[in-house]
């Protein structure tokens, strides 16, 4: 067995910067247990968290970390193998390799975890954690700190972490590209194989394919459907019919875990209709002023807006929505059409960090996430930084229910003509997304190529 | 969205059966809820619970139900989505919809199953319960049941679940074979597909696609390896070689969540080496007598051990063990070479009803599982019965360490010849197999034919 890491130092780095930047009390990180499917060992694929990985980038199951955040100590928590387990899981390297692997000199077995953690409480220290997602880690967590996670005090190690993964090291940007373009290549792969009479699960098998024979996995689970304006659809039963689109939106993890997000639409058949066409180019001119505007100091509420700004106008040139563009984006008439954000970071995660929190990942003491109705789904409004890797990710989503509803609620009229949009109750929906890394004048487009012009996407078509 | 469920009836006739057997007390069944992955809302692909399934047939996250043994009252527990959900997720049928699937006709929202199994507490009434495996469940129960969910009391539920799922219907075998059907599948393009040179996880990404493809997904983890003698091996980083040879034990979950479990081992070049044909021969005699045994009212025990002398016998053949093969046998011999069970019982799990202990599934109140070495992985010893369906799977696994500890302590040396065992040390393994049912007069083999012996599996290899 082989593990996948960057050079030890680059793990010492890490630490050594988490350290300074706590400065004081014990940081306690979690490694993921194996997680059970339909009974205790069939298990699903293991996943490590990803702050752990950032730091210690340890690939294997139930191990855990303490950081000194004074003296610099520093410990990995783990049990090592018995004759039995060899037999099951063949030789494996010892806890205290696999801790020098990464630059750590103490170990210890899993459960001595606790004990340091009592140890620390009982000296009046503070020990820092991150809230946990797993249940088997909230359990672990409430026995060792003899209190509900949600009690212990974290946002110290929150920020601290936050401030670390958001700003990508050269390294880690090289892993996104790879992993993006592992995802570009599961597009290419889903769009070529797409044939009319096709099931949608028969496409999703394939986008999968490309991704694990690339030794990666799913960074999320595909949404692959006709019915593009469910926003995260995870139903893959029909058949797809020529005249109707499809929505992939999937992306590669690959074996350094890093995750790409990409989002394509096109035709069941070989070409868009015009009504399609017409929507798509809304679509990508709003995708092409936001990429126009990222750079360091803007924040994202801020490209969010105008990017819904350009869909609106847009959709007024076709006669779905009157007045004036920006106010009609300061009334909410957008999220009618697109009730979701633009983007959000990426990168160990594909929503990168989601579990430490939006509102400290995605917003800042000072600018605070909206509560409102398409506003409180934008995971990312704060000002962009040289470093930051995000996806952009405009769409038109025409939701019946949704219409509907604002039509019965005569919902701003004045902005809305409703019949025009009746007509397009049935249409589905479109997005097209890429990701970027913001360099100090702009940004740049990661991985490798994947068309997204109309003409490509037909193009490609050609069978 | 359609959902995969067999006619109402069938789920009505299973509960009214479930109530007989059980006859008091109130009976609470837990599905499964979403689990988490990196962060909280990225999941993994869900999975219902089996049992839940085999009673209940809604494969929808969030659910819980119960059936009181006495009134045969059914309610099914679960939360409607709100307007906010319906963009995410699209429109889908409600609670009282996916109930009326099925044949129930009472739901609640799902925080009313702990009022229900308070008030039956109260009133001094049984809540029969199964041992939850998902840390979810396990937590959810102690705040219903206001105690561990170890402390419930459920053996008489769990032995007429067992009673119920052990005798697979004709429906059910329908499916068993449709999963075993595309498991063979699996492997064919596995065959096919391989040249030297290739990574394992190109392999495992093809085995991947055609479960996928088919609409199913993998039963469990695939075991893809050039190094066999390892019995549960993950790792699919290496390059393989000819000469080398590929063991792949994989099988498919079909749309309706039975599982197959086949193994096949097979060269990467074009043809087995003759020490890997010597072997591969004695596996699969061991396996074609155990066939040969299998029938109502014989004890997998007894074919197990029948397997085991057999397989000591070729052993013998050519020279790795002396002795008489059923002395060795008592002794233990075979478990240097042949360390786990012949099979296990197989359904909606592929070690069917694994979660509610093996001691119920695969052995009895008389028939006690052995606590020693070989004989402890063997998790179906009991008498086989007409409906039973199960594996088949002899193998040969050389394990390095197990070896050097063995000769070491020259355990049993008057068996084993060690000299000739060191020969064989970096060999690898071998396992090879298939599925069953009991039928009253004998066995029948599920799914379509998969090459299995040396030349038809050679006949693969021409490229």
């Amino acid at each position: 067995m082989q593990f996948n890491l960057f050079p030890k130092e680059v793990y010492i780095n890490r630490r050594k910067r988490l350290q300074e930047l706590v400065g004081s009390g014990l940081i306690l990180l979690m490694g993921n247990q194996e997680s059970s499917m339909n009974y205790k060992d069939n298990w699903y694929p293991f996943r490590q968290d990803s702050t752990f990985l950032y730091y210690f980038g340890l690939d294997v199951a139930g191990l855990a970390a303490t950081i000194d955040a004074e003296s610099g100590a520093t410990t990995i928590f783990g049990n090592e193998l018995s004759m039995d387990d060899i037999i099951w899981t063949g030789l494996l390297p010892t806890v205290r390799e696999m801790a020098e692997m990464v630059g750590v000199s103490s170990t210890a077995p899993y459960q001595k975890a606790g004990k340091l953690v009592q140890d620390a409480q009982a000296h009046g220290r503070t020990v820092h954690i991150l809230k946990p997602y797993r249940p088997e880690n909230s359990m672990q967590l409430a026995a060792w700190l003899c209190t509900a996670p949600e009690m212990a005090d974290s946002l110290t190690l929150i920020k601290a972490v936050i401030e670390q993964r958001a700003h990508k090291e050269a390294i880690e940007i090289k892993e996104i590209e790879d992993a993006v373009s592992i995802s570009a290549d599961m597009h290419m792969a889903a769009i070529r194989h797409t044939r009319p009479g096709m099931k949608e699960y028969e496409l999703v098998a394939k986008v999968e394919e490309v991704a694990a024979a690339a030794n990666g996995r799913l960074s999320y689970p595909v949404i692959l459907s006709v019915n593009g304006q469910v926003l995260h659809n995870h139903y893959h039963g029909n058949t797809i019919r020529d005249g109707q689109m499809i929505l992939n939106d999937a992306g590669a993890e690959n074996a350094m875990h890093y995750a790409g997000d990409l989002t394509r639409t096109f035709p069941v058949g070989r070409e868009f209709t015009s009504r399609q066409k017409e929507l798509y180019q809304i679509v990508l001119g709003s995708m092409d002023h936001a990429i126009s505007l990222l750079r360091p100091g803007i924040t994202f509420r801020e490209v969010h807006a105008q990017a819904s700004e350009t869909l609106l106008s847009g959709l007024k040139a076709i006669g779905l929505v009157k007045g004036d563009p920006a106010e009609a984006v300061a009334a909410g008439v957008h999220t009618l059409f697109f009730q979701c954000g633009l983007g959000h970071m990426m990168g160990l995660d594909v929503h990168d960090m989601e579990d430490l929190g939006e509102e400290y990942v995605g917003y800042t003491d000072t600018l605070k996430k909206s509560k409102e109705f398409g506003w409180k789904s934008l995971r990312l409004g704060r000002e962009l930084e040289t470093g930051y890797v995000l996806t952009v990710e405009p769409g038109i989503y025409m939701i019946p229910e949704l219409i509907d509803r604002w039509a019965a609620e005569k919902k701003l009229e004045h902005f809305i003509n409703y019949k025009a949009v009746a007509a397009y109750r049935d249409f589905g929906g479109i997005r097209i997304e890429d990701n970027f890394l913001i360099t100090e004048d702009g940004s740049h487009k990661l991985g490798k190529h994947l068309p997204k012009t109309l003409k490509e996407i037909e193009a490609l078509r050609l069978y």
